[in-house]
């Protein structure tokens, strides 16, 4: 697993404070930049770049971030409507190009959306609600069934790959599993949304949309804006550390996606979906 | 101080699970529900109405949110800006309606952020970054310096105003302090983007803005978009519970603004204006 610490973190001169004592130390922080995405469409043969959004995000793995929030926002279903993905000029870059495939309706979304996507913004736009409860169901009725136990290890599963928050205590992981319980991708972002975007754009790259097996694991809360992510990815079962809003429950229960807070050593509430588990 | 727990939660029927010992049980959770944002603005004399924003947010104080967000976002300088605010249709509504001055010129805001809105989100738009910088300096060089020891009190004094988060563990808080330590005023909210905007429109409605005394204190780690709220409310002091970003930071220091984090009992780190600090 790749963890590209370098882009996480960056290190700063401050002054601690301990029992009103001061001193200047260097602390390491969480790193946070804008990313500028830009898009290309086909309306008809004509190939059209435009803006799409700025969004603030850790640097690093920009790519899977860029096709997560695609496919969150519902521009694309799979690798199959994205042609092209990279970094405009030079290395590090703030700026990215997606290329969509043709036949992709941009304007139509656009239309439907009416929006703009941001940091930590899955519903930017007025009739988001009504557009998700529109889209065709990806989430499969059959999975089978996880064991109680493999929800309890989930928090001792990810640390191990939490780095960039060992450093700083400023990031949020979000992780895939399979049901066996191999961690098959984790992406740490100051924002929770963006961790859970990268983990989809993961599976976009790899073919893996929808996600009819598996479990996503979050370090963060739940709301909306995170169930909505999850039902258009197509995964069955989404687990936090945190605990869920009461959108986020209404928006499972919905959807039929299995909803896990509070996940700590030996604990765990279940707020929807429980015929997946085997308790 | 008031505090509309009834709005703050809800409660649900989950399933908890305990060292793999499932039973059934009512949990408190955090509420949310998404707010539908209208704004009534003049063009010369011809009065235009329109959807600014559908955010999500925990219900109560959407008043003092609205408020906050229009200031945060540019749009207002101050309550004289604001004509009227009042929820549509029958209470509890989660739709509000937003008449600006006339004067406000909002279709100049508009062509500037080129944007939209959402529940956690300060930057929606190309050019915020670049619009803050352009801003006249709100936030007073001399501001009289605050005891180290009242800054390590902080926790202490959220917390007795933390009933919804005491409920749910699912819950921002945001206050406003004097520099005597007297809280004036906290907001909890799922989100801490609009926990921060609640106490902003509190003091925009209360006439306390530019907020050249004072000091904001946040349960939640610190975000560019955070310190872009606090410096258009010309904030000198904004200390957290959790972490900086680096580009909070970075912002923080070009703003001139007193930037605290890791705030605990009897030590804190600061990132940014340790000259407001008596150390």
């Amino acid at each position: 697993m790749e963890t590209d610490n370098n882009s996480l973190v960056r290190h700063f001169n401050i002054k601690r404070v301990s029992s009103s004592l001061a001193a200047h130390d260097v602390d390491t922080v969480a790193a946070e930049e804008p990313l500028a995405i830009r898009v290309i469409h086909w309306f008809k043969d004509v190939r059209r770049t435009e803006d799409l959004a700025l969004t603030m995000r850790t640097p690093g793995h920009d790519r899977e971030l860029v096709a997560g929030l695609l496919l969150s926002e519902g521009i694309i279903r799979g690798s199959a409507d994205l042609s092209a993905l990279r970094p405009l000029g030079s290395e590090p870059s703030n700026e990215i190009l997606a290329e969509l495939s043709k036949g992709v309706d941009f304007d139509a979304w656009r239309l439907a959306r009416n929006g703009f996507v941001s940091s930590s913004c899955g519903v930017c736009g007025k009739r988001s609600r009504e557009a998700l409860a529109a889209t065709p169901s990806w989430v499969s009725n059959d999975s089978l069934p996880i064991d109680a136990s493999l929800i309890e290890k989930l928090p001792d599963l990810l640390r191990d790959h939490q780095r960039g928050f060992a450093q700083t205590g400023g990031l949020h992981a979000a992780a895939l599993l399979t049901r066996e319980g191999v961690v098959e991708a984790v992406f740490e972002d100051i924002g929770r949304h963006n961790a859970l975007d990268k983990v989809l754009g993961w599976s976009v790259l790899n073919h893996r949309i929808p996600l009819h097996s598996g479990i996503l694991f979050l370090s963060s809360r739940s709301s909306f804006e995170l169930i909505q992510k999850a039902a258009m990815a197509g995964a069955p079962v989404l687990a936090t550390v945190g605990g869920p809003s009461s959108l986020a429950i209404e928006t499972a229960r919905e959807r039929g996606i299995t909803l896990i807070g509070f996940v700590r050593e030996a604990r765990f509430n279940v707020y929807s979906g429980e015929g997946r588990l085997n308790l």
